[in-house]
């Protein structure tokens, strides 16, 4: 073993630290499985923030990378291990406390955002954020990418919960930003630079979220329309009437490929389907459903169908929670997370299918259509590099119709390693530039995650 | 006229610069009214962005500070003039256009906060943001001070609705950040930097708000409390229960302050008066307010009164917006905004009682509750210098007291030049590095808005 690698060792407590391709193989990649991973020369599974700085010490010293990994679920590349770098894993530092006076959970990183939610949950309270895949994420992979999910286009999402945190620097300081006051302006909003920052200016080792009351029960109003653009239209009307806790659309590529994965009766000849709830307190629930049905009438639904029984709403958003499983079944997914200024949104579909066709690609999309923020899932064959090629192409073009249209390349996942080549057609090189002078200010050296933004 | 400021003047406009003593007398205070005050060269009274950026070119060229000022309603001395600065007012810059579509409103700095509020609602939409002053301050300065205001507790603070902004930064340099785009984590979240960053980071000449649908009716609920520990209980059952639009409280002093002012029946023997209101949606107004009355009561409440009645509400929240005139009629006021965690409010509000018995002066108290965040006043009689003396010490004693609870010195004010000197202690030698490493990177000559935060 490296002398290096054996200082790291010998620094950290026994089993913290693995240096055995067969060990290492667990922390090499994340959701991406994208084949450009790199081989670390270790993974410290740290358990305290003192661990953290420690290794973050060594990393200064030797000039290594660092690559902060939570649960491993990231889209965008963020957590994927590059050649020669240590692999920070906070799978271990998953602590959670709820205070139910200051309303604020106090968790460590490796926690996942479910177990936040349920920690909430047995004090009566609640922890908005909800990525999809809010039961397998962790809560400091939200915090790196300021994640968002369904419930963020009422709710906000993860900075606006960010309280305070610790967040240990690239020269192994560990600082406390914020902490559990609602409000605080003392001092520039550092705060808030850390909260998606994607872990290349520091590593976040406990967190204070804020809490709200527990979510109310909600009511499901799905909404069939002939086209996009009709139900783009509902999605502008609505946001200006009622307050809904989703806004999700299908769009009909994805409608028919639920629909061929199980038959469920969707109508295969539509433009879109809108899926909408409403959490409004009391008995607003019963005025909600009839306002948003309305929107969505005037809009030209041509199907609207609505329910404040739990169980029926399940059924009714079921064709959305399949669609992930359904695309899956079709081959590999390349998900991406483009956005637009909500009136945009049949423009962007519109590129979207255009790119699909040129490419010959699948690409169904998904969106939280209230924020903006879409899924084209692209379906790619691994096993043929023709199709992977078509793919990547498209997985470009996607972003650039994106861009073209004022939008952004991501939402919700991040830039990540796999978008850092698109990001500088968006922001432009006076941002880029900035980013840079922020990064080289707070991460001299270029250790902590490289590759990813910048 | 010196060369370099000539030199300024022919850069730009005619009317556009002033330098006469009579003319800068206007741009050298801030709300603060502080004596000490600094006399600027000149005040450039910008049109455009482009002079923005010309006036920042030439003050980077020359070594001079220059001062943002939008409607120079400060409380923290943010846009009090210093010697040999230059003024730069945005107040000329007022536009202001809602897209309906896109629910935002994009805003010239110089606007008001009302000028926002009332170009949204003619679109039956709202920007909730609502500090006390937001009939005569600028959004500009909303932005730079990341300001709250009494909805906050329900709706968010200035950073939640900024979705984009056009900066000058200290070279002279226009970037663009964010846009009118819900959801968008492209890059670091240089956005967030810029929004509480007081001016010291760059100048902001456009800034792309997010609208909500209108605000529902009110319905308000006052209770009289015999102690301060008594209220607090009740603020933190309610943060539990509903989500109130507006919990702000008056302590004994301020009640009484008020009383004076003008008799209108309150209890002077009440420890405390919770002044809270829901804008619960449809039938829910019927339920939230019967919720809030009974955890006041539960709380021990002495007398509760409710309305869903608007004219009855603003009866009942008369006292609240009177104390500001009322205190002012007793003296000058040093208005303070330090927070600590909710449950703690107890604490500093019998911390801030011991400051003013020690410092023999009146420390009224009226709270942003709900977020933990008060405004003790301190009524100073600036023709007394003893007065002036007890004061300056209590002010201090204060932001001391808020720390030693693990609390803010400014909770919606900024740092301003005024705390500037209490910062260090509240984050302490770390934060500060990084605070001026950031600083450094952005603004390397230290030009902007010299002498706040840092």
């Amino acid at each position: 073993m490296d002398a290096a690698v054996q200082e790291l060792v010998d620094s950290l407590p026994q089993g913290v630290v693995v240096t055995t391709p067969a060990a290492l193989d667990k922390y090499r990649y994340d959701w991406t499985r994208d084949p450009r991973v790199g081989m670390p020369v270790a993974a410290v599974r740290a358990e305290t923030a003192e661990q953290v700085q420690t290794t973050v010490r060594w990393a200064a010293r030797h000039g290594v990378g660092v690559v902060p990994r939570g649960a491993g679920t990231s889209l965008s590349g963020g957590s994927m291990a590059v050649d020669g770098c240590v692999v920070l894993s906070l799978e271990r530092m998953r602590a959670v406390e709820v205070d139910t006076t200051a309303r604020v959970a106090v968790a460590e990183p490796g926690a996942l955002n479910v177990e936040v939610k349920r920690a909430a949950g047995e004090h009566g309270l609640w922890y908005p954020p909800d990525p999809s895949s809010y039961e397998i994420c962790s809560i400091g992979g939200n915090v790196a990418t300021n994640a968002g999910g369904l419930c963020c286009v009422k709710y906000g999402v993860t900075t606006d919960y960010v309280l305070g945190m610790d967040v240990v620097l690239a020269d192994g300081t560990l600082v406390t930003l914020g902490g559990p006051r609602i409000k605080d302006v003392a001092g520039l909003p550092l705060l808030k630079l850390f909260v998606g920052s994607e872990g290349t200016l520091g590593i976040v080792t406990r967190v204070v979220l804020r809490l709200l009351p527990e979510q109310q029960p909600r009511s499901t109003v799905v909404a069939t329309f002939p086209t996009v653009a009709a139900a783009a239209t509902a999605v502008v009307g609505l946001g200006r009437t009622v307050r809904a806790s989703m806004v999700e659309l299908m769009d009909n590529a994805a409608i028919c490929i639920v629909e061929d994965h199980r038959p469920m009766g969707l109508d295969r000849g539509a433009g879109a389907l809108l899926l909408v709830q409403t959490d409004a307190p009391g008995a607003a629930r019963e005025d909600e459903p009839a306002a948003i049905t309305a929107v969505c009438e005037l809009a030209g639904a041509t199907e609207v169908v609505a329910t404040d029984d739990p169980d029926e709403s399940e059924m009714l958003i079921e064709a959305r929670r399949l669609f992930f499983t359904a695309a899956e079944a079709r081959g590999s997914i390349m998900p991406e997370d483009v956005g637009v200024p909500v009136p945009l949104l049949p423009d962007l579909l519109a590129a979207i299918a255009a790119v699909a066709r040129e490419h010959r690609v699948e690409i169904p999309v998904v969106a939280h259509a209230g924020d903006g923020n879409t899924h084209p899932i692209i379906v790619v064959d691994r096993s043929d590099p023709d199709s992977q090629a078509r793919c990547a192409l498209a997985f470009d073009a996607v972003m650039a119709a994106a861009i073209s249209l004022g939008g952004t390349i991501t939402g919700e996942h991040g830039v990540g390693r796999l978008k850092a080549a698109a990001l500088p057609a968006q922001l432009g090189p006076d941002v880029m530039e900035l980013t840079r002078r922020v990064k080289a200010a707070l991460d001299p050296q270029g250790i902590l995650n490289p590759g990813v933004i910048t």
